[in-house]
């Protein structure tokens, strides 16, 4: 009998389950005499020890639904590696666990705070198998990730949403989407939902500059505007900052309003007087029903992830490339960060059909 | 030739364009010579005379498209019937207007607020024809309007998208939903969506009562708790303070918190030491695609409101109540609210399958 | 210990299970030491002691799921009442595994032809409580069944999507829409998509009078034309034939045709020499997701039938009326059919809008 | 002034509107003096001289409306081509209407069929630029088109709403998609659907290795499957026929069943006694709203043509390869077919999560 472990890490996603019901399936079917260990929690059931046995049944009807059958959790890097942190060796601890538990090899669904954890137990001799994960399309190796396209379509939902009330009255509105330090996800969405604006992390923010682009906008008699804006969307005077100024801002800011974009909102009305209303969609991006396309890259991942813990490909995150599978190192992963480049095809494309960037003069 | 004015008014809801569609189509067909006049944004267009002539082909394609082609505003009633307010006398330019153009009617597409209106130009002399839309399903004299249940299929998927997260990673979420003073949006979602807490302004909340909920979920090894909370939510000590004393505390909350649910959120984390996060999906309540539901209603009641203007049953507002068409007066409607009764059915069905109200001892 | 049997029954629809999650739900919560057995399969399971003892874990995640985690059966009330079929006495063996177990009552979650059974049941001495679902929307005592609206936002999404296909194209396209023997659900669907012409059984068709609502369309300069046609509907000519000459002339068509909606399309292709192009959604409609509003319908059913359990309201079925909850004889409800009523004001309101009914003069 | 024409033509697809919003937006943008010429019908309009010079405006509000506001038509190229035909030479009067309109090229949005065209008006002289548009995914040249994974969502949710009745009540279910010639829109459902077997135009079945499939399911207790059958699958009796025999065949089968999925139903019934229920969503698949990724690429490749008719750079098809544009002759891409290939990854992947594609032994 040979035991595989799998877990899901780090926020959870759309089609994170349609994932472990592909990889499952797969092991089941290639492999013989095979048993699937499920971890609770992400690493924290690795570190404690709390784990299931899996039957292939467990894994049926999950294509569609959401979430994560096997929990989640955020255990941040810095905390895992740290020895002393809790007074308790994290890493030793789940050595010692998959070792008692005799794992062929684990297998983790995670985004990339979870594969640099991948990557860390990896180098501590384990046997790992990395599954890409995120909303925020950050990964670096990997074209596509399941949970991107659903969170798109969440997000350019709320845009549409908010665009049929916006030009039945008129006013400046701002949708706050997700994605941590990357654009992604608001520039797809912004391009799709029709925003006017395009706020990203990656193309700092000149307020003077939205504010040209609203009133452009009214001298074309079009009394709305659609602003959609990336979490971790950026000043020009705060890109300017050092980090550390960076972060004692941003904790300064986070007191005032709740969402930065109630600050950017409020940095709006002041300057032009209109009224800007704020929606901030937040969770509902990770939720919610995945669509036929993360379905279809999840379970293509899972089943490729079961393929090579069969063939003994070990340290490596399954992936895939100009529409084919390939499998990178993990080493090559961890800690790299997959950004939209302000140069990009795509963004010049973007500002062809008319979205500012917030950063033109 | 006849000539009929129409109008929507207040804040967009879905159907709006679907209510039109089916009033105009009525109209065109039943009428002979019959001519549509089309208000510009609300009563703001027969006031400052902006309409146009509508054709039968400017109401194609009509029954799926979210918002108002006519636009519309909010034109609050205080503003309208005040003849001072602005220096001008606007009850007197609507007349004006109204008369100029030699209307046979005025056919008002509006909620609470809107339908004061209908009713002082009804008072005035004007013939007027109402049809009820609202998102909050808070006007008296129907059973239903057009608006509320795509409201609520929105409401309902913000807090679908919340659940898997939720239900993967543990921890309180609130969810803020629309509804004005009165509660229907948030307990049909709250219902619909499975929340574990729900908080209606017809129902004050002792926030211990909401700590104790969280605290038997946990204790029931359920590690999230879901609450579906009405804008207009209000604790029993609010409550208790006179209009007044609300109206200032409100002010006062509002420049703390963009919104409520931040406040309430404040208060849960304090007290459990939890992690409380929060979903506000605001205007897109009012927007998308309609549900098939609402587009038979305003098919329903636009077709209704054509056939009382054309027999010419002015003053009273087209309504559904037990499934079939009734006209009520005007004056039976105005500054009523319909308001969700603690003590009905729903309430009681609700508390049976375990939901709590935030006011349980 | 109080034991509860439930089975859900018929063709499965949407929001059975959020019916069950309800139902068991509250008989936990309001009842003393209870215990609830699921019968497998419907009535199949009461006849062959298949059942389960369900825990309130396996309701749960249950609000958003199609389908019912029992399964269901069509086992046809002539077939049940007739002792000698399949030499098996099935209302005996039904009442003796009521009895074994010893039931305090039976829930049955069904449609028309499930009812009759639950009466005949009823009628033998079981306690029986009814909770009515159908896609159908043919139930009697009830004014809202969950499941319709489900249904109905499939069936008008259909129309939808063919309508953005007919709109470039330019062809007679029939959708043909479940509803067995009453047009609720093709009507409801029609006024939603916007169909120009709907046949109902209620309203026999003269394939004269589609066609003239054909040409007037292309008079008009529409070149394409929507017919929203029900599984049931009925030519004039065979409305005039005795039910023996219509059952044998529908199973002549059947042999030709895979569904009715080929046959008039061959018709109408013969008529006016313009392509017809035929769309069966088919079990499509039970399908899915169920909608908000059904949701929040099959959980007060649900809460309510329990309700009766505990005191014991027997021999009737939980309904909701004019909004609110009433519980009616099972001897009332057996065998009776809700059906559109041709002269009804919402058929009035359809024609008004331009809608044929396939029978204007 | 210049002059740029645009037509859309072929089988309509979600996004095609998006399209034609990113040409225009950016020729308008980047141009100078810039007027468009819209063609109205596809080619059609281009042969006729059916147009209208079309404004900014008209291009407002595309982004989430299926179908085209330009219309459509499907015009054979064996027709275009054919001097004959009709007594017309249809390559001559597009060459005519090109020249006297004085354009300065036109801009085609079309599948396989319409760029044959468009490369013939290419080597004829014109100036012509392709945009790649298709729900069938079968153009050589672009890894991806706008349509397809819209289509594929529409197709993977008939498969799902048959999922849950199919999982209720226990039967097999074939749902028949379209793709024409290729697989790809049926592998793709199949795979987000869920599907246990998937028969494709590539990959010849043999109806025993589908009974085979079904049994097996049934041997592990799983008493429904769930079939996904492309329009074009084809039997391996077939498969070995010359052109000119399938053709003949088809066309008999063609007589006797509507769809293709009745006979290979039929044949199941026959060989496993089980009830076999068809679902043919049919034109449903290249309706309804585009999912937010097929706007995202009718953006980006209609601001591309927009760039690539500005800066002349005609006789190409504007694509996406591996995420980043490029233009490939329209000689390259004319009359090729991008089929599934049957020893690919995504096939392979598949068989390991325990799809049969009706070809096992």
């Amino acid at each position: 009998m040979k035991r595989y472990g799998i877990l899901t890490s780090g926020g959870d996603c759309q089609s994170l389950n349609a994932a472990l019901r592909g990889t499952a399936k797969a092991l089941f079917r290639l492999g013989t005499d095979v048993e699937i260990i499920g971890f609770r929690n992400g690493f924290r059931g690795l570190i404690h020890r709390e784990y299931e046995i899996m039957r292939p049944e467990n894994f049926s009807g999950l294509l569609t639904r959401g979430g994560t059958i096997l929990g989640t959790s955020r255990t941040p890097f810095k905390q895992i590696r740290d020895p002393e942190e809790d007074g308790l060796d994290k890493v030793r601890a789940m050595k010692d666990t998959y070792r008692e538990l005799g794992l062929e090899c684990l297998i983790v669904l995670g985004g990339n705070g979870s594969q640099k954890t991948s990557n860390l137990l990896a180098q501590e001799g384990l046997r790992v198998i990395a599954v890409p994960k995120t909303i925020d399309n950050d990964l670096w190796g990997s074209d596509i990730t399941f949970g991107f396209h659903s969170a798109v379509e969440v997000a350019t939902n709320a845009i549409d949403c908010i665009h049929t009330t916006a030009a039945s009255h008129g006013r400046v509105f701002i949708v706050e989407l997700m994605g941590h330090k990357v654009g992604w996800l608001t520039l797809y969405a912004g391009l799709a939902g029709g925003a006017d604006v395009i706020l990203l992390p990656e193309i700092p923010y000149d307020i003077d500059s939205i504010v040209k682009a609203i009133r452009a906008r009214e001298a074309q008699r079009k009394h709305f505007t659609i602003i959609a804006m990336a979490e971790g969307a950026i000043s020009k005077e705060m890109a300017a900052l050092s980090k550390k100024e960076q972060k004692e801002l941003r904790k300064k800011m986070k007191k005032k309003y709740p969402s930065p974009a109630y600050g950017i909102g409020a940095a709006i009305e002041e300057k032009t007087g209109q009224e800007v209303r704020v929606t901030v969609p937040g969770h509902m991006q990770r939720g919610g029903h995945p669509t036929a396309y993360d379905r279809v890259i999840a379970t293509r991942l899972g089943s490729e992830a079961a393929a090579m813990a069969l063939r003994g490909e070990f340290g490596r995150m399954a992936a895939i490339t100009g529409g084919k599978f390939v499998s990178v190192p993990l080493g090559d992963v961890a800690g790299k960060l997959k950004t939209v480049d302000p140069e990009s095809e795509i963004i010049r494309e973007a500002r062809a059909v008319g979205i500012s960037f917030g950063n033109e003069p």
